[in-house]
């Protein structure tokens, strides 16, 4: 017997009928003999309906009270899941995430976990019950009501699995698994088995969609094996686990794609100590997330600094640079926001030399230019125009052997 | 300066727009000097298209669930309530039933209070905020979600307000007031601009449908004094406060109707004790609450018993009574769906004799039969045919000088 705990996405609870097939699959995996604890999202377009409700209160509204908003969502249809349990035969009853013992801090909108008490969990598995547990949410040392921002639901279940010590965390979604590339991309992609926790972390870093970095994270460090697997075919999906050394690595398990983000340049600086600080100081002043950075070897002590910017912060971030350029010294600041990033991830890229050159030399046979790169004990980024990312993916994929048959 | 509890139904939430208004009605009354608790309703059909929702996944749904989905209605207006106050500048924080310190016994759909502990909005309104509270709804001594039943919000503010010692419990609904009688029944009705606890207990008892008996006794039982006003046109309304021994009373205020009600009567019963007790007892156990009863004398030591219940309740009673009916040796029970019960109450009554007689000359002279009667100390009912209900209510509000000018 084990204990799994099983997490449905927003698709995945979507309607009453899907809700119902939620139920009925939890159904069975207790007549499998395990025992389950569901972690749920709110319906479908329930979240962005609330967000919708609350621009038209206001455009700016408390973040303790757009939290108290949101929490409706999942409020609703862990309810929903749990009748849907009753009435296949199953006993559960749903949990808030404050019922559930998530303890965060007080930054509403994006709170951290502090600490896990599922004593009432526990107690419900105790009397035989499914507990059916509020994605996204928990109750901050002030007792206030508190979301752990995007991709939360995913953190909640891990977290769950962690402090449960579960034997698998099962995040059901609408994909089947964790693909050797975004199948809209290339075609040919192909759904891996395993992924090892690094690889993953790679993969959700640099675009891949399927998991959040954060929920990653918190799997790797509890060791808290995940399976991504689809609500819609049941099938088996993508196991996220430890790294097993006995075991032959792929090279190159996966390749991603990210077009979200636009490229900076501060060109001309004098290469003296605390440039990059004071220019990154301003950037992090002003909230914004900085991805990859590229210094240049200096020539006559000057250098450029690329890097790159979601393209939401881009216009936030001309304005910190050309702040402090004049302090700097810089020559310009430049901005490219039609570029792309193509990173090749794989856990054996460690032990294997040539994998840098073959990517090279894939993307210069097929006459794309590289920008920037930026690379990992396994990973390695290329900056790209963003016309040619979708070339880029599926010549490497090709190259690096992935294709399926 | 006072301290106010402004209670706002499910209309006067109903959408964004209301929501600014009621914002904004809040924001005078701190301009004007007092301190203020609000309790919300879900919006407008929120709790209703819920209800539909769990009928989707099936059609019996354990109670402790359907709490805790009916209990998102709330949460979801009272942030938009604090989000509109935040964004006309006053401070705010809204809070759950369970938050609020309304801790209730474990019957899910219909909890009861055990007791009030608003510690935290106490703390909020010493710290110059206004408290938004979730209505109608509590937290059970087992730590789960609980709902307060119909009109729970109602309870919800009048419970607040005696804890927190509050001057007024402002009712706050789509009429204007408590009215002399039903206005789409009576085009002359007036608005009343105070009623006594134990008439407002009356009217609700028969048929008014401003506010729901059990909000009016817990005010009655903890003398808060009501004020049920319009948030459409925030114009002040009817007062429900303590009988004031030295005012002259009206002899009668109201008028009420009811066409909800069913009569059965149980014939040819011999009149001997545990008769009664039987029929009604049986009545009990199948969870159908009577009305009115009304027994006449016996003649040759047999009598009639004549009562009343809910339309909906008909057939399950029907089925009670032949149940016992054998056993009380009762010759027949018939049953009348279209009866509809009048009502006059006032508190003046007690010591106008005559108010009777002009009751039951006012129903003959205009050839209205009179089935059943019923009195207390401050309230006379009769039950009518059904077609003849609104004559009578318009030709009384005529006899007892109600009519507006």
């Amino acid at each position: 017997m084990s204990l799994i705990v099983q997490k449905y996405g927003g698709t995945s609870v979507g309607s009453a009928e899907r809700i119902r097939a939620v139920a009925e699959h939890v159904a069975q995996t207790r007549r499998d003999g395990h025992e389950v604890v569901v972690v749920v999202s709110a319906m479908g377009k329930t979240t962005d309906d609330l967000i919708l409700l609350a621009e038209q209160i206001s455009p700016n509204n408390p973040a303790r009270e757009m939290d108290m908003l949101l929490t409706a969502g999942e409020r609703i249809s862990m309810a929903l899941v749990s009748m849907a349990l009753s009435a296949v035969g199953v006993e559960s009853a749903s949990f808030t995430g404050s019922q559930a013992g998530i303890i965060t801090d007080t930054t509403h909108r994006r709170a951290k976990i502090l600490e896990m008490r599922p004593d009432r969990i526990r107690e419900a598995l105790d009397d035989g019950l499914v507990p059916v547990v509020a994605g996204f949410q928990g109750v901050s040392i002030e007792r206030d009501v508190t979301t752990l921002g995007r991709g939360g639901t995913d953190v909640t279940a891990v977290a769950l699995a962690a402090a449960l010590k579960a034997d698998v965390c099962e995040i059901f979604t609408d994909v089947t698994g964790v693909f050797s590339a975004d199948p809209r991309v290339v075609p040919k992609a192909r759904q891996l088995d395993t992924v090892s926790f690094d690889e993953m972390l790679e993969i959700a870093a640099t675009g891949g969609r399927v998991l959040m970095l954060r929920s990653v994270e918190f799997a790797r460090r509890h060791n808290v094996p995940l399976h991504v697997r689809s609500s819609f075919t049941w099938e088996p999906g993508t196991w996220i686990v430890e790294e097993d050394p006995t075991m032959e690595e792929a090279i190159v398990s996966a390749i991603t794609d990210d077009t979200s983000e636009a490229k900076i340049t501060v060109s001309g600086v004098p290469d003296r100590p605390g440039v990059a600080a004071t220019l990154f100081r301003e950037l992090a002043n002003n909230g914004i997330n900085v991805d990859m950075i590229v210094q240049n070897t200096s020539l006559n002590n000057v250098t450029d600094i690329s890097f790159t910017v979601a393209k939401t912060d881009l216009e936030a971030a001309m304005t910190a640079c050309q702040k402090v350029q004049k302090d700097i010294g810089a020559a310009a600041v430049t901005s490219d926001d039609h570029i792309g990033r193509v990173t090749i991830v794989g856990a054996g890229m460690k032990s294997s030399p040539g994998v840098t050159a073959l990517m090279f030399e894939t993307l210069s046979d097929n006459g794309i230019n590289i920008e920037m790169i930026s690379t990992s004990s396994i990973r390695i980024s290329c900056v790209l125009h963003a016309d040619r990312v979708g070339d880029a993916v599926r010549h490497l994929h090709r190259a690096f052997g992935l294709d399926a048959e």
